[in-house]
């Protein structure tokens, strides 16, 4: 998870730098910036109240045209600050332009933080000039700068056959239930990938990875993920890159799922026999992000009527008399109770770091699988005091 | 609240006590019976694994038949059991109508507690037999039978001119997000009210009341409501009896609100400026089912950011640049983030029972309101060991 030595694919370089955002005195102002022109997906938060950086995103990605860098802030998410947050995110980009001597609409922005407080742009033009100084190919001070309640840095990397690479950062771990992305995730290759296919290939990938993970429901004003390729390595097999960028967002939105805030454990619902693989995602990210079922996972109390409720309410089709559930293995439902050892299973899911429910609804072929984690006396903790 | 002088209306009776279904020895078997045939209004959860209990009183429903009476156990939720747990239902409605001599089909049903248990039938058969020997006017004794998690019983009455009353009770404190009624709400009048206005006219309170209360995001698999008027007091005018009916139900459903598991305090969200009343329920609901929100309600953070959030997410039309919020009637934000006294805010939240926030969708004329509580360490304490 934490490698030190992972750097970006050739062609990416990254510096990052403490701009005085967090008041914790960490890092909190980062860039990544490729040498030559990338193709790109991007998805973005469907909030209707989505921040800046998500709205201008989303007009650069409609103009087609390729893109060449990011700057990221972490501390303030300048969402809900009105006309002088969107001068002030378009200022980020254009002074990462200026000093790296890129058009400023080849630059995406990001920013992660509380809501409503407008950026110190004091603070970020002046880290911003600084940037520079800081690059290298190390990919760990990107993915901890871009960090705020998360205890560790999430990365994942896959080289494919013929040496190209795909390097994924996320950070995420409160207000976490992504619609169309999650928090911040970016996947950077050096493979050489038409556009279109990447992006007609992203939204699925999106849907089975990111979109499956829920740690308290809440979408984020915020969420935005994006992969790059610069084609530095050259051409690579489409289908077996395109798999590749799944394994590595799938890896992603686990580690955000097992580091969510107040995290014990990492809860994984599959569900399979669905009519439809949107209604299997549905049902298992709603008992992913059921209170009820998270609680009963943090006291490893094999709760299983939980499932039968959450199931019930994403509104998925089932046929009662034939669904199944199993918890950690051990069958407890088909079509009625079963017997089983409360007390053992009990056990396994306490001793387990990964709490695992297999669902059957009984009515089709499709599946899908969905990740959260156990509701804890930590996560209100976390929350009930971070403003004031 | 807790009126231990409230009765029945005319020609009502109850009947509770305690057949051995609660570990606890509580109360928690009980009945009403109505001297005279009654108009009646039904509505149930949603949920695709609705209880044995909802199939059966939605499918008396549809045959527009008056009833006689309730029976209700507490306990056992008598869900995810199979066509045992069906037979069992019909059974229970089967003793009552034989004990009580009328026909069963003249019996609804209500189970409550832990799902994919099955009734103890030798228990409850035999409380149904004892059940005439309690039989009185008394509201309490049916209101407190019928708790589960519930920390009080919840009534709510009022009287028409004329004389007429409704007396309305509920129950419900975790698992509370109801989609098209909550936990149980049941209301009892002795107007004359023809049945048809009646049954036009429930699913809009029900919309208003019970279905804009939230307390974790879990719709129940049991989840009912029903009103059921004997005339035994004489015609009553429509549009006030209506009107007090939901007003009955609407202080029920802010009790329900303020019960919830592990709560402190009630959460009130306001919405006006919406596109519809719908898009002003849901808009309401989402900031009561937030998690961070309620964390923040909990810890008398005015963070009114994740109102924004949450707004965002509910997917309801907004005008950011319109949109204002008002947190206990301090302004926070109106298109842009306000200055305010943050302590001073804090403080006020901190000293009051019930925290309001007022939102301006700045959109349209609509508004709506629900009704949510704070989200503490002790709702995960309270469900992170409920079976084993």
């Amino acid at each position: 998870m934490s490698d030190f030595s992972l750097t970006f694919p050739r062609g990416f370089r990254a510096a990052a730098l403490a701009a005085g955002l967090k008041p914790s005195g960490k890092p909190d102002l980062s860039c990544v910036v490729s040498g030559a022109d990338c193709a790109w997906a991007f998805a973005g938060t469907r909030s209707t109240t989505a921040a800046a950086s998500v709205l201008r995103n989303r007009e650069l990605y409609a103009s087609g045209q390729p893109v060449r860098a990011l700057v990221v802030n972490a501390g303030v998410a300048n969402a809900a600050t009105g006309r002088q947050g969107a001068q002030d995110n378009a200022a980020m980009a254009d002074a990462l332009g200026s000093v790296l001597n890129i058009p400023e609409d080849a630059v995406l922005t990001a920013s992660t933080g509380i809501i409503g407080h407008l950026l110190p742009m004091d603070k970020v033009l002046s880290g911003i000039e600084h940037l520079p100084e800081e690059l290298s190919d190390a990919a760990l001070p990107f993915a901890t700068a871009i960090m705020t309640t998360d205890t560790k840095p999430k990365t994942a990397s896959v080289t494919l056959p013929g040496g190209a690479r795909i390097v994924g950062m996320a950070k995420g771990s409160g207000m976490i239930h992504p619609d169309m992305a999650t928090m911040f995730a970016f996947a950077f290759s050096d493979a050489q990938v038409p556009q279109d296919a990447l992006r007609a290939a992203f939204p699925g990938i999106v849907a089975r990875t990111f979109n499956a993970v829920t740690v308290d429901g809440d979408t984020s004003t915020s969420d935005l993920t994006a992969v790059l390729a610069n084609g530095q390595a050259g051409p690579v097999d489409l289908p077996a890159f395109l798999m590749a960028l799944e394994g590595v967002m799938r890896d992603l939105a686990r580690q955000i799922a097992a580091d969510g805030e107040g995290a014990s454990k990492l809860l994984t619902v599959r569900v399979g026999g669905a009519a439809s693989e949107a209604e299997a995602l549905t049902a298992a990210r709603t008992c992913c992000v059921s209170p009820l079922l998270k609680s009963a996972v943090h006291g490893s109390d094999p709760n299983w009527g939980r499932v039968i409720m959450a199931v019930g309410r994403s509104g998925a089709k089932v046929d009662i008399e034939k669904m199944q559930v199993s918890v950690q293995g051990i069958p407890v439902f088909a079509g009625k109770p079963l017997a089983y050892d409360a007390a053992n299973t009990s056990a396994e899911m306490k001793a387990a770091s990964e709490v695992v429910f297999d669902i059957d609804l009984g009515v089709g072929q499709a599946w899908g699988e969905a990740w959260g984690c156990d509701l804890s006396a930590e996560y209100v903790s976390i929350n009930a005091d971070y403003t004031t």
